[in-house]
């Protein structure tokens, strides 16, 4: 069997990939019926054709000559943040209305925001602690943040699990992670651990607020909060996140991390960033003159719009599994009352099964189970980002499930 | 007082720095005698000269749509490494006689070496210790590897010191890691704790084994050895850098870092670097109808033994410092018996002093203290990389030191 679309990068299973997988704009063949759909990564594919079509306007040139040098700008918090990078980060953000960057806010560059999560982690903690500081997030939670917290067994910090456990508890000094959409399940959240004082500090992952996936109800306004460009404009391979930090010695800190970590963050993907930034930008800044549909999240709306749409006939038809709703809220980028159309499908089966291994065995689709966000195996994550042909042949395979327990 | 040059990352002193940092290929203005010359890192800027004369040959250009996904081939053991980097390196390798890169050799890529440094400690540690393995290096060591090793408290390893104090006491199962030529004082270096057993692993850093710096006397043929486009090629600022593994289980390991570190890397810069290695590379294949000094590793070698003889001549005649001497040896690079010229240079004082606060007073010359690298403050560490003009004007102000003691 071979795996079709994306494969697990965290699993150990390597099974060959088919051509679809290769993003090269051509048409794909359709998939034998043995080939696994991968929807197990967020792998944000499925704004690719939009890139395509915008041509050259995008195309980032870079001389053999240019961009050596370690160093951005040494008057910066973040020494190795390419100037023209944080400006468009600013200027995205302006444009979009998600993230407050006036006043007193400091941005740093990671490589991704996996890099940036675990520079938080760092910043909020010191040596020399009896007992590492716990690190909490509402369960279910992003199913990467226990092993990103664990894995060098570090005596700063500790992956403790669900926030609400940790509340009813209270295990002394914490860090709870807030992601708003969350992954995977698409809510919006607020911290969950009560009577925070000194001893609680809260990390915000922004990585899916943006209008494509949700309305966007006002400028975030955190303490630390970080984006990313994998999830913005799906620009995943270039490895570049932000974070908007209030505090200057928390940036300084966190800076330190990447420093000590990567030496920095590829310049080549900073410049090619902001120059794909900025073309958003200038979209919306010109806007009267463009047709609203070549605009990036309005289009990227509209796609998303499509797939939940087309998602909920076919779960409704099916009976046997469920998804979340989302409320309407008036979206302030939109001007508009907008649905939430999230970066992943959290089905959950109508009846008591492993979900996962029910869309894997029935009809070959890659999902990862609710085990890994801390809850039931009734869930599933189901990316809703991949490639046009991969999203339909899913349709077209769960269109065939009658009952989770067949062929069990 | 401003810093000209590059400043220290490590430091939180910042000062501005004026023009002449900017490689913009410009001619500099001449540095005011008060601003500070940083030649404290090793930012390989000296190289942007060659690259500005290759014009057009090296120039990327990523379309808009192009190296979006996370993923780059899941068959590979390192799922995020581009294969048209993994082909260029091992070409690249084949082409100076480096590295062994033929057999059963895996490929990793890493953000930069000092993600892959790290990445090799994982893979060579487990959890469940009772204490974190030791990791040494053989004093005078690379200043950052106390820092990298320990900033997470890592329960896995832990820095150690110098592997020549380890050896006289051995204190258990250890990595020690060899870098050769060595940073900071450019000999050729070979494992030095005694006695090894399975209680030891070695690591071996080659960032600077490549023929501009030293002979190559055979293809390297460790178990896990890594180098840099950094320091290979001058391109700093795209943060790559490759480890060559034996076992695929310890390449599966440091893949995984490097997942759950950053979820990959920058595909822009992997790209950028494969298509700079294969223009060295077809340069070299070509190289009968070529002029030699436009060749990379011929013109680069002559520059370094050009500042190499100019920095040894200022140096004999102040009798203050002096410089360590490196034996010519054969290079199968490039056929011949060739002096080292390492990319940093390591003074001595002839007297006890603080060599690096001597600089900064008595010439505002910033290099980087002997302490730092676990030895005696008389040593201090300049950079030879940095762009000609500060190169120059180096040479220039340590002409006027006549006595160490002076001013002090």
């Amino acid at each position: 069997m071979t795996m079709c679309g994306t494969e697990n990068p965290t699993s150990n299973n390597k099974t060959s990939c088919v051509s679809p997988a290769n993003g090269n704009g051509m048409t794909l063949p359709s998939f034998p019926s043995d080939h696994v759909l991968n929807l197990e990564q967020g792998d944000p594919t499925v704004f690719e054709s939009y890139w395509r079509k915008m041509g050259d306007k995008c195309t980032m040139v870079i001389s053999g000559s240019e961009l050596m040098s370690y160093i951005s700008d040494f008057t910066s918090v973040c020494w190795f943040l390419e100037p023209a990078l944080e400006a468009a980060v600013r200027r995205f953000h302006r444009t979009v209305g998600n993230a407050v960057v006036d006043g007193d806010r400091h941005i740093v560059v990671g490589t991704g925001s996996t890099q940036l999560y675990q520079a938080a982690l760092y910043a909020l903690t010191s040596p020399g602690r009896s007992e590492p500081v716990s690190v909490v997030s509402a369960a279910p939670y992003y199913s990467s943040y226990p092993d990103e917290t664990d894995y060098l067994c570090s005596a700063l910090y500790k992956w403790t699990g669900d926030a609400y456990a940790f509340n009813k508890t209270r295990h002394g000094p914490y860090i709870e992670v807030v992601n708003t959409p969350n992954n995977p399940d698409g809510t919006l959240r607020e911290a969950v651990v009560k009577n925070r004082s000194d001893q609680g500090k809260l990390i915000h992952d922004l990585a899916y607020y943006w209008p494509q996936y949700t309305p966007i109800t006002r400028p975030a306004d955190h303490d630390i909060m970080y984006f990313t460009f994998s999830k913005s404009t799906g620009h995943a391979g270039s490895r570049i996140g932000w974070a908007i930090v209030k505090d200057r010695e928390v940036a300084r800190k966190m800076s330190k991390f990447v420093e000590l970590s990567s030496l920095g963050v590829s310049k080549d993907s900073q410049q090619r960033a902001a120059k794909i930034m900025g073309v958003i930008c200038d979209g919306y800044e010109n806007c009267k003159s463009t047709d609203n549909s070549e605009l990036f999240f309005d289009h990227c709306h509209q796609i998303m719009g499509n797939r939940w749409e087309r998602l909920r006939k076919v779960v409704e038809q099916s009976e046997v599994f469920s998804l979340p709703n989302y409320p309407k809220k008036y979206c302030i980028f939109f001007g508009d009352s907008v649905e939430p159309y999230p970066a992943f499908a959290w089905m959950e089966a109508e009846e008591d099964v492993d979900t996962e291994k029910v869309l894997r065995g029935q009809i070959k689709v890659q999902g990862r189970t609710g085990r890994r966000f801390g809850v039931d195996q009734r869930y599933v994550r189901i990316s809703m980002l991949s490639r046009e042909d991969v999203f339909n042949h899913f349709l077209e395979r769960l269109s065939t499930i009658t009952s989770v327990t067949n062929g069990h």
